[in-house]
């Protein structure tokens, strides 16, 4: 039961919230693979707090170091590794409700899984600041994907219940997709989101916090990628989002909409277009038959609980004392993850692609933009 | 990339659906779990096909064999491997379609991964007649854990958009969950399910398929089981379920609804119960936090497509002469795969329950009923 | 803890040698690879026993029935499944010393491992007849590397302490060693291998056993094949030779020779030679060095310890009432398993290499001959 | 193809000796394990250079900074992490040879597998440099076990083919183990060890190098530990032993001296022990059976290659010319290396048992002292 993830990448990621540092270890990188740190800074800043009153005014320098498998301009193809140290962290703030279980938080099942031993502070391995390594891999993941002319990009489609198009019907091409990832809050709809922000800085106001919704593209791909069963280009996405703190619905295409649909509206027809090149007329199906990538962009959303700390007074239990309480979560916290989220979104799926096109037969090597 | 999964188990399906077999090899059992195999045979009739109008005339025997592992009335630890020989196939159906592809099947994508030296009769790897080693398997783990108070039930909750309540709402113990196991069309509100059986053979005599929705509940594990991040349970639940043919939604707990919900209604309030026992007012995360078990039941549900075989004109190509054509799927197909779809996902998640519990600290061990 | 191996290929290896049969799943095999059965049918013949007098007269059947992945002559790229009936069992040869432990059998440590559960009839799950499967699966990868203008090949380099040349001092060629893979004999030296047939006998009619040592050769290998650390190519098969029962020691190279020399007599020289090609002047390091291939052949030794069922009156154990007491091993059994080791060290050795060579960078699909 | 180990526990080990630093991720460790620093740095130190005239002046500091997995002096369960700093190293030694091969080394294979993007300052990835990450981890596995009363030690068999006694012959008991691991030369005979000192000394001032072979006992593992086929001990100890640089043999029990005794010889009698206990009279098979422990102590021995840089002038090629070449390996390099492997042996097996110990069924949590 591991912190480590990928079929042919391996991504292990480490640290605490509270702790000296964190960082990752990317091994089973081809060599030879220049590195823009300039694009990776700017996945690490999108993902950083303390940047506008919509995120924690908490200021983390998430700047990196990277120790190894990267020599004169390029991956080695040996283990490339990074700490991020943490800084502006405030333990004392924790020290004082350590016993308190925050609801919603892992606190409950961190000390049920490693006892009295589990680090506390912050969420500790739990945190969402773990997220920063996985941005910062994925960021190497993404210039390399670009560079075989794949593109992805995420948008919010909902918050606290505001809706918003999504890629399916704003039909971006890939300049917009890239514009789109420099987006400070990436939307189809302004209206909705000025709507989004009122919504959360109104949940702020009342000590409460909001979730929502966000939907990712991935263009480019070859049809063929991915395999059956166990190893269903689903089921990669899934293990991978799955992982991150907060999500707790994906679907794929239309994904519970084809539930209501039938056969006849749920089959994306096949035609060959007048380029001589088969796609389907509709993408029910997300871009992926059989687990594997029909050529089609693949689609997904992702359901973002809302945030766990909020100020608000909560229920919940002393575990020193086994006795009922209440808790007000003080510190500084995000009233709403969803923005920040995006770039964890968008670095995900990088890894998660990367990995199925290093894998058999080797997608990778065969691809020129 | 292939057909084995799991991390303390391994669970390695083969076979065409209109090849000599399929099968599977389940490696990593502990040695000396007694096998009742009548509940393994009641499995395999609830997944079986042939037994009702709301599903495929097809009569898959669906006998298995079981060739090593087992020994004496217990399995000795050594791999546990069973083939299902294929009887009662019709390749002949699918050679004069064999370059037509059929919309909303793996036909285009197997194609593409494996050229054409994919077994295209009948779905061949992709096929949902692989569900039934993975029934037997997962029959197998679900006996061990009853063994060790862990019960797992699905029902029905939509078919063609026809709503039936879930597991929150009927409240049901663990003697009722084994009811519903046994139950043919398992759902909590009779006249639903009525509905939903004229609708499914509405659609069939229109030609049409339909989909739905099932909800898992899986009670009796103990707080803190799982790990952080890359191994949370709904990592590992997602990357089984996503395995199993049509299923293009998964949601834990309130799952999509959870991203328009305050904190202060998404978090689960911790209390001590009049037993002394630590539990959650209220379940929005299905039991899971920080990606383990808080001791409350984890509770899923998942979109299942309609079935993509229908009888109905559908636009596609012919690959062979690369030129736009139609097709009517004919054969014997389920005009809504719901239904049969229930035991394969209750043996999915046994399978995915007992990797987790044989996992790292060895709970599986320590747990007596 | 599982019987199965690979990286990039799966081989999971099922059955118990009294069981209903044994079999394989070859899991990840690229699509599209023509198999000659021809080719492993000889290979099925070479391990067979019950040929001469040399060996056991018992007689396996071996014949395997491919259930899956395998269609109109070649692999679909899906698991390939095969299964070998057991015939010409005799359990009740087994019943009645059942409790009385065969000294250098695992009759014991799989008692402890599996408790009463182990299927004890010849050896169950570690009998030797479980390199029926892993010869059938190398023998099908044999032929894929063949393709690729890699070779392998395996001499005695001693039986019951007599020895015989190797292939640095017979330098054979490519077509020296196809030759030597269809002796049934394989050494350098006829005298040698009248002596150790002597020997063989001798020992069998004292109803004693003896061992001796294979020496694999492996040519063809492009240099840069393997990884550092923990995926050298020594880690990979010295992890799957020490799979094989009777191997007790494994050395690469000069081997243990190694340690008395001095660094300028081990480190081989690299030269151009004059096609302008990068070799060494020796091979001291069996063509591998960093864990990585240089070029070279990769040559390597294994000591394979005497059968240890043997006719003589050995001292052991009767664990069900728990004394001392004494073992005559009756049965049909190899006097000397060398000769029968020998495709399966083929075998094995062509499983290691195709795993290699369809890892990262997939030098598999870059080669051609 | 990566540079993580283990599957229960994984231990992913990066850097390159010229890089800012080398490190360690050790993955899976249970929760609430003490960590005893002092016994960390003794085995660092074992390893370190630069103590005496034997090994090289090179000085490594060696300082480890603990990132994260570890809390109120106890491991947390979570990804425990570590740095070393690389310092003392001399870039400049490396540049101007570049571009000639370094016989012996893996400077070709290197650049074969990476290409121009390997980092060959120093052996980069490949240096001997990376087992002082591997020793750190080893060092905590090794309480860890010895918490559970199972001991690990070495001592030097032979070197430049002076030979001295092994473990069989001086029996310790766990006592003298303890020492042994303290000693600065751990041999059985005092003559031997002054003897090998002056060849280590002659060889020196030659020029040269020379190598010898360890050999490694583990006391104190139940019997029942492992697995049959692709799990054996033997395997597992092979793949992590042959990752460690300059090993190329490896044999277990009698190892190559099996392969010329008799059955009778080979087969190790059990008996019944006057406390009841189950045991064998002698251990040629080195305490394993079928791939698994017996409960007699597992004994091994390695082949150590002499270390390859030397002073004295070899032929080798100029890669950016492609012209044949000479080279007089300047630097500070250690004439005989086994001195200092004898804790990265220790480290390794405590790394291997460990990863047994918490598989399947746990003997880990069920075993105390």
């Amino acid at each position: 039961m591991s912190s480590i993830w990928g079929n042919n990448i391996k991504l292990s990621i480490f640290g605490e919230s509270h702790g000296k540092g964190i960082g990752m270890v990317f091994d089973s990188l081809p060599s030879g693979e220049f590195i823009n740190w300039d694009l990776v800074n700017a996945e690490m800043v999108r993902r950083a707090p303390g940047r506008d009153k919509f995120s924690t005014p908490r200021k983390e320098g998430d700047k990196y170091e990277i120790l190894s498998g990267y020599f004169e301009g390029h991956t080695t193809g040996t283990p490339l590794s990074a700490i991020i140290y943490n800084e502006d962290k405030r333990s004392q703030d924790y020290s004082k409700t350590k016993d308190i279980i925050r609801p919603g938080h892992a606190d409950f099942t961190g000390w049920m899984r490693y006892n009295t031993f589990n680090d506390y502070r912050g969420g500790g391995h739990f945190s969402g600041r773990l997220t920063a390594p996985l941005v910062l891999a994925g960021a190497i993941a993404t210039q390399m994907l670009q560079r075989k002319g794949i593109v992805i990009a995420s948008v919010i489609r909902s918050i606290a219940g505001i809706k918003s198009p999504g890629f399916e019907t704003a039909d971006p091409d890939n300049d917009d997709l890239l514009k789109i990832r420099k987006s400070d809050f990436p939307t189809f709809d302004k209206q909705a989101a000025e709507d989004m922000k009122a919504a959360i800085l109104k949940a702020s106001a009342e000590g409460d916090s909001v979730g929502g919704v966000i939907e990712t593209i991935i263009t480019g791909l070859p049809p063929g990628c991915g395999s059956p069963m166990f190893q269903s280009v689903e089921s990669q996405i899934a293990s991978m989002m799955y992982s991150i703190p907060a999500v707790k619905g994906l679907e794929f295409g239309d994904g519970f909409d084809l539930a209501a649909m039938k056969g006849s509206q749920a089959n994306d027809s096949f035609v060959i277009d007048d380029k001589g090149k088969i796609k389907t007329t509709t993408n029910s199906n997300g871009g992926l038959l059989g687990g594997i990538t029909n050529g089609m962009p693949i689609i997904y959303r992702m359901a973002i609980k809302p945030t766990p700390s909020i100020a608000k007074q909560q229920v919940t239990i002393d575990k020193n004392n086994m006795v009922n309480t209440t808790i007000q979560v003080s510190g500084r916290h995000d009233p709403c993850i969803v923005k920040r989220a995006v770039p964890v979104m968008d670095a995900a799926a990088a890894l998660v692609i990367l990995d199925i096109l290093l894998g058999c037969g080797s997608m990778y090597n065969k691809m020129t933009i």
